[in-house]
């Protein structure tokens, strides 16, 4: 008997049948190329319904286990002939199986940086962090020791999605510096920036929505909003930042969802807007009733200049969301962040966030809370503010001593980055293999951009090296534009240019 | 004259003459019914093409501020009647701009269980955390005290975002014991199982893909699952587990695109998948090639029986991703878990955790790998397999001395839950507020259910009270249940059942 069926079984018929058929098969006791029952035949000697054998005999079909063949009825398939397996031995094809938000992510140029930029030999002008040797180390050692010591039971254990109230509240009177203080209630932490980013996209954003960014603009946004499925509409940003005038049209004609923008010490151009274009900005986003999100992880670290209030303290209408981070002014390891903004979208963010983590580390959230509310962390930026202008000059008299007619470059008031533009339209890109043979790592600018612009710029970091270590590094920097401009000039550049296609 | 052009600005014309209308609408210069020029002679009066006019006026009309008429031209409209002001003094409207995906996330019957629970007056019996006062908190102190005198300046940066290399070692150590030690590379750190089981419903789960579920199971995937737009179907659990028996014909008839289970010691349900099921879920993974996310934050809380082989142990085909947390088995405030699996699906998985939040606290993770490097893990859980089931049999002996008659429960083998069902058809959602005043809380078990199962059913949690509020919580709980049965009897039970429309 082809098949016995136990009609006791939780098992339907139809997979008793394909169950034991497939059984037959794999065991070699129906070869291939052997005929199966008629559908037919087959049903009236189970004493089954027709349908149960088609449902069977599709199972087996849709394994690769049996084929139908019109007039020679369902035979034996013949197995993979790769393999010599039938189809059900194979690896999960887990490539056939990823959402789409995944494929945009993978930037080649950004991952050749990062190895060439951890690599002991070369000096690394290409990263966003600020120095090490500049942590806090042993407040911090003293303030973990003290928070398990004093309230260690509740410090190790989960803390409401919204943040620990404290922080939430402190945070708020930090703000204040900017203009206007804060409700702690308009307030959540964060696991970092990036997450704080994250949610704001997966709130606000649907597929195809459309967002204005500044351009360059954070690459770490551009991905976000990239996985959100979001559609990117750059408005170019120059020292006094976001090109505003250039805005209305675009707000008029395709009806954004969000205006993003980093408006002081912008990352990457170093670029800082001003309080016309500020103004301006926020009466735009109000007429056209567009919320901006307001990415400020460098407003104070200003070393130059009066400051400007932030859009969120010159907002009267609840239209900006301000998101901010300790990892540049203090370390990154942490991961903490806050959003401040008005409360029906604070509270959607938290939902979000409920789902995404449950809640951030309360003890690194004490003493983040411990270092804002006995000063420290005030201290702490008027160290920076001493320390970092220094390097920041040290680069511009480097870039001035060995790169005048490679690079033109900008003179930022605050925040970490100088932004450089190679003459003769020579691409960072190019660049980057030429500067790690030299033992130096830049950021490309192309990676900042949504379009081809910004092919020749490039950001250099000067918070992150050592004093010691900025002259070499641009020394270095210019050899390799050097050595690169002598490659260029043996080739035919408009033939380089010429797309070939690849057949 | 009413509009002037500046044609030297960067503002497009239409824009220009928009905005000239618009202020003198809000200065009243332009009062309420007042006529705007034919599109035709306003065009010939400034010059420019009859299509600026046409968008100039549609751009005013968008706004609320004039309205067209056949006929009559195109007139100043009338203010919002509620407000007196026109509309672009009103405040965002936040509830309109969000996603679909923060609408399914709020449980009302969640949210009233966590605020009883924190009550100082009411024995928790619901949150599903550790007790407290078992934390290793004296050698936390000392290690984070090390780590940042040893090297504090690498463990306050970044981290790759698949994790610190060691822990990651030393979690494939870890994970020899269920059977199949791990490589590194097979190891993705994540900031807690929620997140873990985040990304991947984000990289596996489009909208409207289905997830075979167990029923009842862990409230925050669904969560997770249901965010991402995903089907759910469930399949009913046992003592021993998800019934595999009932899976072949789902698997046949709808292939899902994921199976989740919870095997060992289940959240809510507090039953073990037997070693027959375990092997009969992988055949059936195997054959449909699905893949199966096994949850595992429970299986070395094992207090009695010999040790089961995780799915992941028994898996020979690379089918099973493996999740599982040190929140429970240390404290939740760290937030660190991890997934195990294959490199394709760990891959995609850290690209996506690199736009959720770049990395996890590395700190935290140090901290964790010298716990297991060091054998202090395995000594904290030898600790706590001491004194849990004294904890869950002075429950059971409670449930036995005051709820006789009043609920159903089981003896689970480890973890931490015992589920018990309310009988003569009470519902937990009703007990709940009883139970409040009562003094206790306990999670009901329909918010662990996609349909309408479950509605008498609730879990209670023998970890987190201390011995002596064990017979007292449950005490109060008989008290809550006893009065729902005397108010209940006083009402027409079929009469409350009924649906009564809204009207």
């Amino acid at each position: 008997m082809l098949v016995e069926l136990d009609r006791e079984s939780d098992l339907p018929l139809y997979l008793q049948i394909s169950n034991q058929i497939r059984e037959r098969i794999h065991t070699g006791d129906l070869a291939v190329g052997s005929k199966l029952p008629p559908e037919r035949r087959l049903a009236a000697m189970l004493g089954v319904n027709r349908t149960t054998i088609v449902t069977a005999y599709r199972e087996l079909a849709a394994d690769g286990l049996v084929e139908g063949h019109v007039g020679r009825g369902t035979v034996v398939a013949d197995p993979d002939p790769d393999t010599g397996q039938s189809s059900n031995h194979q690896q999960i094809p887990w490539s056939q199986l990823f959402t789409s938000t995944t494929e945009v992510m993978n930037d080649p140029l950004l991952r050749d940086t990062t190895m060439i930029s951890s690599r002991p030999d070369v000096i690394s002008l290409a990263t966003g962090i600020p120095s090490p040797e500049l942590y806090p180390i042993e407040l911090i050692r003293g303030l973990l020791d003290e928070a398990l010591h004093t309230d260690g039971q509740a410090l190790l254990q989960h803390c409401p999605t919204e943040g620990y109230w404290p922080l939430r509240s402190s945070l708020g009177d930090w703000m204040a510096g900017d203009g206007k203080p804060v409700d702690p209630e308009n307030v959540l932490v964060v696991a970092g920036s990036q997450q704080g980013l994250y949610l704001l996209a997966r709130t606000l954003l649907d597929p195809d929505d459309l967002v204005v960014i500044e351009s360059p603009t954070y690459l770490g946004a551009l991905q976000v909003f990239r996985a959100a499925g979001a559609r990117l509409l750059p408005i170019p940003v120059d020292s006094n930042g976001m090109r505003v005038g250039l805005l209305e049209d675009l707000l008029a004609r395709r009806r954004p969802k969000l205006i993003y923008t980093l408006p002081s010490f912008q990352n990457p151009s170093g670029g800082t807007m001003n309080l016309d274009r500020r103004r301006r900005l926020l009466d735009l986003a109000e007429r056209y009733r567009i919320p901006i999100i307001e990415d400020d992880p460098y407003s104070v670290l200003r070393y130059e200049g009066p400051a400007l209030p932030t859009l969120h303290a010159m907002d009267q209408r609840g239209i900006v969301i301000h998101l901010s981070t300790f990892s540049k002014i203090l370390f990154p390891g942490f991961r903490i962040g806050w959003i401040a903004g008005p409360q029906p979208i604070l509270k959607r963010l938290a939902l979000m966030k409920q789902i995404v983590d449950l809640d951030t580390n309360p003890l690194a959230q004490w003493a983040v809370w411990a270092l804002l509310d006995r000063g420290h962390l005030r201290e702490h930026v008027e160290e920076l503010q001493s320390i970092y202008p220094y390097r920041r000059d040290l680069m511009l008299e480097a870039l001035q001593r060995h790169c005048t007619g490679l690079l033109q470059w900008n003179r930022p008031h605050g925040g970490f980055y100088i932004w450089a533009r190679l003459t003769d339209g020579l691409r960072a890109r190019d660049l980057l293999p030429e500067a790690a043979r030299f033992g130096v790592s830049v950021a490309p600018g192309e990676s900042f951009h949504v379009d081809d612009e910004g092919e020749s710029t490039l950001r250099l970091n000067f918070t992150l090296p050592a004093a010691e270590e900025i002259d070499e590094g641009i020394r270095r920097l210019a050899g390799a534009i050097e050595s690169l401009r002598s490659l260029r000039g043996t080739d035919d550049r408009k033939a380089r240019e010429a797309v070939t296609p690849i057949v």
